[in-house]
């Protein structure tokens, strides 16, 4: 199993059995989150800022306008964290203390490198393809004006982690014999049905791909 | 309308229009986010790890075991950049560019400090009935033990912005013609059923306010 080394930096202290090193374990997650939040420090000050990313091998690819400010910072090489979560019940145990959530987050560790060229276009299918599988051959592919006002980012991945919570509430042995409800509350996310552009002309039929995502994340 | 002030540090750069500033807007996404990412600063490294928050009145309250790191940092009155992050759809344009998500995201800045006494129970109130109301009144209550094993810190927001995107699609005039469906997969977040704590002594029921929790946030 291919681990990421245990460092200060990445290293899961507190309920360190929740903590997981593997590439397998973290890779999961980064895929099957569907935004980031990526942690940069800019003249001192710590900003958080939530946007899309994919994954290609061992780097994580961030996009936006050429002229973000997240873009041009990504661009520099600075450190950059990157928190993908992934919340999956509220745990209700017999003690307020011992209250809780289920879920599974990752945070990773890097330094963003400029994407150019051909390149770009293949981030681009990345992105579409993470949104909706099947769309890359279906829109309107990018232009090289619209390449152009994209900036592609990727950051190889130095360091990582996971921390992962899941079953039911652990309570004291004392508070076991408490006359109050106990369990999870699952959390779940749904497609819900799709809602055609006003301007789309009608009768438009949903594409077979899209059909076959729904099914899948509802599922 | 009261709002936050326009600066560098919060302003909506990209896409501006999709920026709000006033305490309403903002707060309400606060309040509805179930945890957020907290974004500092430790020896020059960023670092953006989830947790739970609560809100009272111009403060985010944050908790967690005394001994953690992020809880100390927190403590020690640095800088912090909070983000809450609620997805609400997939938006898919006839044109890959103007793929996008519709979104409301606030990002919030400030400097903590530890909060202790008589607060701390207060605190742990409004954590509690933000994860779950009426859960305080039922659940056993925290001794002086757990209080003490519990860190809390108030982070006063010193400045904030929003960032919404709402509705369908925008495509380039040309693109309109285009044979390709467009339009949002809406996301929402649902509770499953209940699932009671296999300890739990078979036919407890479920109790009122949670019934009531789980078909308000469902319907």
């Amino acid at each position: 199993m291919k681990t990421f080394d245990k460092t200060v930096r990445n290293q899961v202290v507190r309920v360190p059995d929740r903590g997981r090193y593997d590439y397998e374990t973290i890779y999961h997650i980064v895929d099957e989150a569907l935004f980031c939040h990526v942690g940069f420090v800019s003249q001192g000050q710590p900003f958080v800022i939530p946007t899309l990313h994919a994954r290609r091998d061992d780097h994580v690819l961030l996009h936006g306008a050429s002229t973000s400010r997240l873009m041009k910072h990504l661009e520099s090489g600075e450190e950059v964290c990157l928190s993908m979560t992934l919340v999956d019940g509220i745990v209700l145990a017999r003690s307020v203390f011992h209250h809780s959530m289920n879920y599974r987050s990752v945070v990773l560790f890097g330094r963003g490198s400029p994407i150019v060229g051909e390149e770009k276009l293949a981030a681009a299918e990345a992105f579409t393809e993470k949104l909706l599988p099947g769309r890359w051959d279906d829109a309107r592919q990018p232009n090289a004006q619209e390449l152009k006002a994209t900036s592609v980012v990727s950051v190889p991945i130095q360091s990582a982690s996971a921390k992962i919570r899941t079953g039911p509430p652990k309570d004291d042995d004392e508070d076991y014999a408490l006359p109050v409800w106990a369990g999870v509350l699952p959390l779940e996310q749904r497609l819900g049905d799709p809602r055609a552009d006003p301007a789309l002309p009608e009768g438009t039929d949903l594409p077979a791909y899209l059909q076959t995502f729904l099914t899948s994340r509802n599922s």
